[in-house]
């Protein structure tokens, strides 16, 4: 599944993702209306205002992007029928030829983190027979804790041929709390990137690890360093527009060969049609708002990247 | 909804939490019969053995125990069909007055953090309704992002009186990697359980926080200080039983007023009838298994308790 990443970047010229994050009051009041006319203000109407939300953007968008990123909470919090939403979002955005990163960021020990491995990438047994359940091809991992948590999301992995982002340095505020702190004079995310090495040479495609990392656009010179510390893993970096990245701080996750990094961007895309640069568009196309959000983050990137 | 686990813990003087997580090879084989005929060898089939053998755990033990841990990793596997299971188990057990912990083991930042406790603990928003959608009474919460990841569950719990287990030392053998790595000379863990203390102070019940933090069984150096690190945090122990932890690894979980932990037993009850020491039971009468597996854990943790 990296090299199928790897080749979407390739062809689109875009080492973007575009993050599926459907909060409610995203959504354009129309496409809402219409949900809840069908079925009432329930969590069914959610999850189809949800789920047209996403089709949507998906279909103004497909052909620009390597990849999306759905965030799972985002589903979970309307319940069974989000997840619903969730799963017809994965299988919709394959079908349009997209890798799909599960933002799961689950992590557990031993049967308990294959039980999620199985879920999320794997395939599951009933008596004689077999079911994908979510069926992502890449989701994400917390790390803390350790080899226990991560080995069984690494066999699933290379059976399936999918593969992993392991939560290394975070965008957020707090992240370094724990991140940050110092082991023998080295921060924990260093450590935890080392790890993420490793664990990535056990699962080499071609040129690049199906074991990625996870490291926020936000902390650009920690990105250096981990850019070093895992030359073989590919980096998602959350954390690029709305929480305050920008292209020429991004030049360093990615490697000398243009490769090695896939940026994401959830609000900045799906909801651009709320910006000001975006306002001509209107609630009503809202997707070829986001059409346009996409071929700004990818020429912000690149020239970025041509002038490093 | 921390009280109402102290006085279940004090009515049935069992500090003890069942852990729900069906594995299929755990279910007898006429509960698995019985499900594959009515649904065939599906996802549906394998969520209804898995609801039918809960509830007769749950039938067989619920007047013994305050409280029952659900890993969704177990259900999850088994997709949109799985979380229904899940979802069922949650109601089922709160209508027999048992207090649910979701092993959920989520975590995120801001508004994603918000979205899974609103999904697990809270309600959300729906046009002018509101929905509980999974509705547990506790979760278990991951900390390696930081305060951003912490304080929108602890929201939710204020304003919904539900409470947080927050993984700080876990019971697995490389939970070690990174959680015990030195930081100024103090593990990774133990400032972890600072955190956890002072997030607690925001969150106080009468006597205790309804901040918990888990502390693995297998580590009784570590709880004993840890205990003292977080003197008002409840502390849910894992690994108790099959995972190697034994009654007297356990008093110093407990503070002197011989509250303050919850010792949790998974596959020790649920598969009991699998262990030579409840085969007379067969696996027709696995319910009443478990009860006879729950009598003991609840003598050897008491004998402990009296003997420390």
């Amino acid at each position: 599944m990296i090299q199928k990443l790897i080749s979407n970047i390739q062809k689109t010229k875009a080492p973007i993702v575009v993050g599926l994050d459907p909060m409610l009051n995203y959504i354009p009041q129309q496409v809402k209306d219409k949900a809840f006319q069908e079925f009432g203000e329930t969590l069914e109407g959610a999850a189809e205002a949800i789920w047209q939300y996403n089709k949507e953007i998906v279909d103004c968008t497909y052909d620009l992007i390597p990849a999306v990123k759905p965030q799972i909470a985002m589903y979970e919090q309307f319940g069974i029928e989000g997840m619903k939403a969730f799963k017809k979002t994965v299988d919709y955005c394959k079908s349009k030829g997209l890798v799909v990163i599960g933002d799961v960021k689950r992590g557990d020990i031993g049967s308990t983190s294959a039980a999620y491995a199985t879920g999320h990438l794997g395939k599951v047994q009933v008596g004689s027979k077999t079911y994908s359940a979510f069926d992502e091809d890449f989701a994400t991992v917390n790390p803390y804790l350790g080899s226990d948590g991560i080995k069984p999301f690494m066999e699933v992995c290379k059976e399936e041929k999918k593969g992993l982002f392991i939560l290394v340095k975070t965008s957020n505020p707090s992240s370094g709390e724990f991140q940050d702190q110092l082991i023998n004079g080295k921060p924990l995310y260093e450590m935890v990137g080392e790890k993420v090495a490793q664990w990535g040479e056990e699962c080499m495609g071609d040129q690049y690890s199906y074991i990625g990392a996870v490291v926020g656009a936000t902390y650009p010179e920690m990105g250096k360093v981990l850019r070093k510390v895992m030359p073989k893993s590919y980096i998602l970096v959350p954390g690029y527009g709305a929480q305050g990245g920008k292209g020429a701080d991004l030049v360093h996750f990615f490697n000398e060969d243009g490769l090695g990094a896939i940026v994401n961007s959830s609000r900045g895309i799906i909801a651009a049609y709320k910006q000001e640069k975006y306002a001509k568009y209107g609630a009503e196309h809202f997707g070829e708002a986001s059409r346009a959000a996409v071929e700004d983050m990818v020429t912000d990137i690149n020239q970025a990247l041509e002038n490093r």
